[in-house]
């Protein structure tokens, strides 16, 4: 076991926090509830940041920025939407040393104030789209936190588009969930479910919301990224409407779309393991880190000169560092860039000089291997890819082996608890045979897939008929 | 005189707000006292912030992120700072439906708490330097906003250092004032003045605090970056203490230093004219606009796919567009990217075609060249470098022509309201004679500068004795 974290199938909680201490990616705060977010964990998410940015940026969005206050009355104007948020809120009663005429809450999500907005923007069809990307922070009250899964201020991004029809409303929403789906595939190495949510689990306000999610490794579900098609609701609630071609007026129509530093939380939880953080290559903020083992003055200069030669044609291809402190030795530094999830280590002593190789190890696997050094330019790319192609594989293996399908009810809430996982069940779709599951096992429906087979059978809770399976788990 | 825009020598500040509508950077909320920055205004931040961004990378920074919230008991830890922001804080009295044992101010500024933290952080000699920074929203009170210059909520980066000694805070606070200045040098296009800030003027709870102030074309000074010699006050005020190579306790030593959005009202104010916008081309997030004149189909499909083969090789070399929309008029869109401060416009028709040239307009002189086509890939980044420099020179030039030396009080109170601009006076160094000068003449000091020359004179307010002149300006 590494130095100071627990073992996973000892107590997986502790595990995380663990992983999160060691690794340096965030703490705990003076204030309840919120967080620091360290170096090391802002790093990652500046890297997951500029990622979705360029994404959002090439399906055409732009980036804007809106008030962190709203109008107690704003979050009123839609009913479902208050009675979502209002419980979360966090209220500012005073500023400048008076008390508000109007009490405003710090944003929870700023469908309010962006549609209050948009009210003045938006006359006719010329004006639309609108297709605008917010980075930001956001606050919902919490009870229980935890380190980036739940946290009373987090850190999110959150697009809120205006369409003059129904179907590109509908488009936008599907293509962004597309986008979550490509960013968690290919990016965060993470394979990951996607369909839409059940009516009580929808965003409040929406008329329907997609959403991926995605297995972390005790089984559990995490909603790692939601898509919403609001609708006119919006619109309805702030009077925005707009002239068509045809001179005739409508409410315009609207999607929201956010991830927050959540997927953090997710990173953490797919890839990590007993010795600490494991980050997918293409979001790492360092790929590669160089360990030269010395035993004297001069042999530290002959091997760094001869690092520095070595290295000089890495810059422009992937990131990488030379570990060349004074204070610390080789071994203490192997375990500290294991905690900290670097894909990749290569260890470089006097024997590897005379022999015209070194040793790369990987992160993942801690598979070893002694490399001529001229290979290294041309391998440690290919190396890179191949480790972000297995983290998702072995993410994808894990996944399957923990997906079930079950038609009866007492072996699925027999087997929920342990080994848990998801679940396909036969749903017949209705409120009450949702709100049973969840009381009786702490479980929830995370989704009706898109992509579901159509299959006659029984809910699994109430014996009515079915066509199609949904997802079922336990989630964080 | 552009459509909507008034000329500045009629109204300077009407002109500042039509600029800012004209060129859709920004507009007031329906919150009190806050702002909506609109897509292109955002873009623009975008850029200031990659720039800065990479300077503080490059000088060892990393950044971080801490919590909106702080308790009011941590303000009051330091004396001047409590004294000097507690009149401008947003408080929040209740959470999660519940109202809060201790209140919490939205951050003004983060002092407070990451010292909170870094008491945690902090044990020995090793633990330092921290080279922090935070990008992040802070929230001022303020009765009389002006968009991007004084608004309620702004953006700004905050950095934060620890030191083992006075010396290195000292270097680090020098560092970044300068870092600051070549920032609005290079990049604004803005000659700044540097110095230290009077103690009436300083930042509250530092030892000393370093500006850099830059006069906008109405003569007023504008402070456009702060860097803070924090000395021991906060790390006192929290208890953080170290560890030195000998063993022995100390307190740390401490900086911060910032830049907002603020920069965005300075650079309008600095470089725009009577017909919008102008942005310095280095800052600009769209530098070369492509109109094509058609007057029919067949015309727009050849000079499409002609400008297609113009631009094929300029993309990693410059940003462009070509405006090839179909609703609006080519004089239109003349006017529109005359608004919005693109600083090179392109524009080609039939005839153009024929010739084998375009028409190169530069946004800062007007200045139209007919320019062969096989010379504007060479040609526009020179160009583009050429504006920058220009646009520098003519700020300075500007600054010399609006900046005096004055030496008796009565002409100088004449001038300060017209013509205005920046004065150099003798300066005894009382508290007393600054508060008179500010309360005369509404003008202060903006600093006392570094490399100003000794110089024996007498204060133009009591007559004693002063060995250097002071800078004395109105401002934002």
């Amino acid at each position: 076991m590494a130095k100071g974290i627990t073992k996973r199938a000892e107590d997986y909680s502790r595990w995380y926090l663990d992983v999160v201490a060691a690794a340096e990616l965030a703490e705990h705060s003076p204030v309840k509830g919120c967080m620091v977010i360290k170096p090391n964990g802002y790093a990652l998410w500046e890297k997951i940041q500029a990622t979705l940015d360029k994404m959002f940026k090439d399906t055409g969005h732009v980036n804007a920025y809106f008030p962190l206050f709203i109008p107690e009355s704003f979050l009123k104007k839609e009913a479902e939407h208050v009675e979502g948020f209002a419980p979360e809120c966090a209220v500012v009663t005073h500023g400048g040393g008076k008390k508000l005429e109007e009490p405003m809450v710090i944003r929870p999500t700023s469908e309010t104030i962006i549609w209050s907005t948009y009210k003045k923007w938006i006359q006719s069809y010329r004006d639309l789209p609108i297709l605008i990307n917010q980075w930001a922070n956001v606050v919902r009250w919490e009870m229980r936190t935890r380190l980036f899964l739940r946290t009373t201020e987090f850190l999110w991004q959150e697009g809120h588009t205006a369409h003059a029809t129904a179907e590109e409303a509908e488009q936008e929403t599907m293509q962004m969930i597309n986008v979550y789906r490509r960013f968690a595939e290919e990016y965060l190495a993470a394979p990951v479910f996607v369909g839409v949510k059940t009516e009580s689990e929808k965003f409040a306000g929406a008329v329907r919301t997609y959403s991926i999610e995605a297995m972390m490794q005790d089984g559990k579900a995490l909603q790692s990224g939601t898509s919403h098609n609001l609708g006119q609701n919006f619109a309805k609630a702030f009077d925005v409407t707009f002239q068509d071609e045809n001179g005739k007026l409508d409410y315009v129509w609207a999607t929201s779309w956010g991830v927050s530093t959540r997927l953090i939380g997710a990173l953490i939880m797919i890839h990590s393991d007993d010795n600490g953080l494991v980050i997918p290559p293409r979001l790492a903020p360092l790929q590669v880190v160089v360990v030269p083992i010395w035993r004297s003055d001069e042999e530290k200069q002959k091997l760094l000169s001869h690092v520095e030669k070595i290295t000089g044609d890495w810059k422009d291809r992937f990131s990488f560092k030379v570990d060349d402190r004074d204070n610390y030795r080789p071994g203490w530094k192997f375990n500290e860039w294991e905690k900290r999830g670097v894909p990749i280590r290569i260890e470089i002593g006097p024997k590897d000089l005379e022999n015209d190789q070194v040793v790369v190890v990987r992160r993942d696997t801690g598979e070893k291997s002694f490399i001529p050094q001229g290979q290294l330019v041309e391998l440690l790319p290919r190396l890179l890819d191949q480790i972000q192609q297995d983290l998702y594989d072995r993410a994808k293996k894990m996944r399957e082996e923990n997906t079930f399908y079950a038609d009866d009810w007492n072996s699925f809430v027999k087997r929920i608890d342990d080994p848990g996982g998801f679940y396909w069940l036969h749903w017949c779709g209705s409120d009450a045979c949702e709100a049973q599951l969840a009381e009786q096992t702490k479980a929830t429906i995370r989704l009706i897939p898109f992509d579901g087979e159509k299959e006659s059978g029984k809910c699994v809770l109430c014996g009515a008929d079915s066509d199609r399976r949904v997802l079922v788990a336990k989630s964080y």
